[in-house]
């Protein structure tokens, strides 16, 4: 942590502050600049707070943290990769997987369809709603159990395991006797009672990124479910919240590359959501593949015009196995140089 | 809701879109334009999410809503201002409200001082976190159900009502126990399970914006309370994620007037998490009373140096006692004109 | 500026920077932390560019400035406030003054009828456009240098000075001719070559904040002016870009607060272009005055649903009466505190 | 345009917008539904200015605009794709082309050194900047006139055509006699003097995108370039601001595959001012490929901690030499579905 004191900061504030440095169990490092004195207080990572709330110590200007607060999300902590497993998949073993289905589940045929559809495709796994977190009370809410049921059937006639979000502490139990992944939504990515109620399940969890979520605080949730007991967890990234209008939301695939960067856990990408465009599923889809997502998860429904959430985005049976195709296809060679020297 | 045919659209595309509207109970009214074909879907505004997967129909470019999708909310449905009863406090009767205390609770007695120089300065509800909603599982999580006490001896001894976050549907039991009215933080927002259960409490909600929510999905968030039977619901904005990173978020007084003008709940604004930044929340209280704010819900500390949370935006004792005096200041007097026509 | 080493970092790798820092002549400070080693670099603030780039050297993870950019606008340059002066006009002199006036100029009677209404409504200076900064090329653009010769008959005949916009180097000249004060708008805050004209120009600018500029970049902009020679600055902020579509940008009262902390110009709001809702533009004016803004800017058209921009956010005639009116109102009285002790 | 009038209007102020309609030359279709009156405005589109300012006329409540505001960048108008020539270079035929450059052009040298790098690891143009837009007044502008004649220098021995920015109307004539293409920079975009000004000029034109400008200003600011008589337009996704530090800004590779679905232009992107970090400069422009883009622009500096600007975001020789073959590897393999029904 540095203490930043300012330009008008007498010698008693700054030896208050040194003082309450070193209750905090810190060394305090000081260094006399041309405009600014600086202390850095070196020691006790875990007196962040503490030492943050110096900012309003008489004469303190700025406290810069200088050290990640996450740490076992991190690639300090753990060198290698994660790779977590979904029934017989690997999410994060260089291959990437794609996880397909319905926004929310409508009913048995509806999924049976969609299911059957997508695996022929070459889904790796099963994706649908039965809770549904929706904007407004009037839209539909999802079948809630009797969408589990279906789903357990859907796995049992495709063999692909399924993932399936999980809204409530209340309903994690539940849930998790029919899902073999549980999903926590954009808008619970800080629920911290669900993180910590998941961080004791035994199933991996995918761990979509909030709408104005930081990388870091995303990793921070992350951090809940590690810490409380639970490393099988899978990172999604689904697009945040911008000025830009004409896209549901704006796809971050540089977080993609940057949460690899710093954590060791799979991350995947939600084009559906992200674009909430049909048109656009595809291409944003090679570039996740290309920027290094470990996989997709794609809306697919067997008749998008009449979906009860999420139409616009989701890609119609023939959609999604053109899109499966696509994603085989190689990238375009580059131009190769004219330049001839005079 | 009106639906854009695209310029390419066939007259068999169109034929079988007006048929889709009429099957969702709508009456198709057809404006054939100089470029587009027009269809507004007339009648059953509950077939919202249905003629809004139209997007997806082929010949379609756009489907335009038209109408609010919230109404228990609105000023349609309620012509005069609502005024939510906690204690003997009334919130949104003309006279702004000042709730005060600390971020987190950390023990009786920095309760009990705060709750006291509050009432002292004029504050006419005592705020404190028992169950803290932090971005990190290292920081401080609050002291739950002993918090709650201290919170029920500090009422007790000054008379003040006391509002305090709830965050999970399993806490709502106990929380209610001890407090007049029950937060619903900025996080929680989209929480959809966590504002069914409240809509079944008896505790009138002070319910905060999400960090990146716009107004009218505030708005709806709100309409999950009323519409599940709690009417006693106060807005509070706290500042949005913008690209601005000076201050810890970005106020957004003009989402206060509109909420206004919109909805008959009252709205509240919270400057401390607004900025993030003390020596702001004095100026920035008063803009909120200016642009017609119920009231304010302000974070002191005894000691803020030392607080476990949020000590940079907390105030302490005097610097509340001095915000109370300024917010009785008259507006500064305008210019006068001292043009003369030539 | 603070150097972060990588956890990773050789000795080697620290002594190639503790070089470098000394080549740019400044004094490395080193300090060994539990995790990372740090150096600050002590001295020569104008090598703050040559330090960042530090940032890709082997071994280093992070260079945190720890001094603001910025410094002829700031208060460590000059303590008390700037005053800046158009015409008879003071801005900064501690009472609010009004600027208003349509947002195109589009004849001689509109402008006239306008710059009198305004006037005997107690506005202290007039605003119109004569070159517009339009989205569309197919929209008016204003009349140039017609307009501008309105605009002279106005000031005549009122007795206001009056403020334009200037949008290109070439017209700096003839607008200088016509105008008391030179308005930048917010897509040419980093015109940088238009910045370096007007710091020559011996008229006062308004420098509107960019759509998505921080407040130091804002400040940075301000700072080519007062760098180039002309410190008669007036910042203008009128609302940012977020996600928050139900108003036209989202007005950042917070900022201004802020930007008069930071530096001794004056800074006024323009409430017209933040809301783009007429109905929207008195109470958000009040919370200007309230947060300790020097001024306004408003639009105004004889008759708004025929303006040729802008008419949505204009106040008619008797609205801006309605307006001043509303500004002198005294701020609503608090709740009185009725807790009493148990 | 759809005009909605509020609830409460009455027939008296529905008769008044209607007339208005048809004094605009459009042809009113009234629509009477449940709960609001629509009237659908049909012809005439560039009445669009005229039409909105309705929205204050009274019992009007939103005014909904159905057609996009641009014609000739669209695919309506010109249904195959653009392709932009730079000297022997095509942009836009399928064959990604990479410009590639330090930031700023600091000597003879370095820029010499860079060219040959470029070239002879496939580059197609060189980029380099001579007037640098700089955030603050104490940074490097940019070596000018003399970078202009370093450039010349550089295609000459190279073979390379380049690419430099042009800040200012004034220096439009001699950037143009140096340089192949000329770059509009984002913070410009909306610089319509500047637009006016390049769309006179016979050089292929850059055009980044604003900071915040959203996919259709974007588009308008290439209309004022077309609709001016230059067609040569290249657009260029760099980056948009957003809430998020980590990265300089959030690279918006969905809006590459919607500009190339709205627009026949091509489209490029720079990942060094997206990312702002070197490491993540090679994975980014795999997804740009990916996602469709006709070309990459990237920041190259022979000794990136010595550069003047953007280093840490600067490739160095051999790190731009492995990108190149970075992007000829093919897309990872998907992982085969495991998948047995039960």
């Amino acid at each position: 942590m540095i203490i930043k004191m300012s330009v008008t900061a007498t010698e008693e504030e700054l030896s208050h502050v040194i003082e309450r440095v070193k209750e905090c169990g810190c060394d305090p490092h000081v260094s006399r600049g041309v405009e600014h004195i600086i202390i850095g207080a070196v020691g006790s990572p875990d007196k962040r707070n503490e030492l943050e709330a110096l900012r309003v110590a008489r004469g303190v200007e700025d406290v810069i943290p200088i050290t990640d607060p996450f740490k076992l999300v991190s690639r300090q902590y753990k060198v290698g990769r994660s790779i977590v497993k979904v029934g017989s998949v690997n999410i994060g073993d260089g291959a990437p997987v794609v996880i397909a289905g319905p926004c929310s589940i409508e009913s048995r045929a509806q999924l049976l369809t969609t299911a059957r559809a997508v695996r022929d495709a070459g889904a790796n796994m099963l994706r649908g709603g039965a809770y549904k977190p929706r904007t407004s009370p009037y839209d539909f809410q999802g079948l809630g159990v009797e969408a589990l049921q279906f789903l357990k059937i859907a796995r049992e006639e495709t063999g692909l395991p399924v993932v399936t979000e999980v809204m409530s502490t209340e309903d994690v139990e539940i849930v998790s006797e029919y899902a073999d992944m549980l999903q926590v939504g954009a808008r619970n990515m800080q629920n911290f009672s669900l993180l910590r109620r998941l961080a004791q399940s035994k199933r991996p969890i995918l761990l979509k990124r909030g709408l104005s979520a930081t990388i870091k605080e995303w990793l921070l949730a992350a951090e809940y479910l590690l810490m409380g007991g639970n490393s099988q967890v899978v990172l999604c990234e689904r697009g945040i919240k911008t000025f830009e209008t004409e896209t549901r939301n704006t796809l971050d695939l540089s977080a993609v590359a940057l949460a690899k960067e710093l954590s060791h856990l799979p991350v995947i990408v939600d084009p559906s959501h992200a674009t909430g465009r049909r048109s656009l599923v595809a291409s944003v889809s090679r570039a996740a593949i290309a920027v290094g997502a470990d996989g997709l998860i794609i809306e697919v429904h067997p008749e998008p015009e009449r979906a009860l959430s999420d139409g616009p985005q989701s890609l119609d049976l023939e959609g999604f196995s053109q899109l499966m195709d696509h994603l085989d296809e190689p990238l375009p060679k580059l131009a190769r140089t004219v330049a001839v020297a005079a």
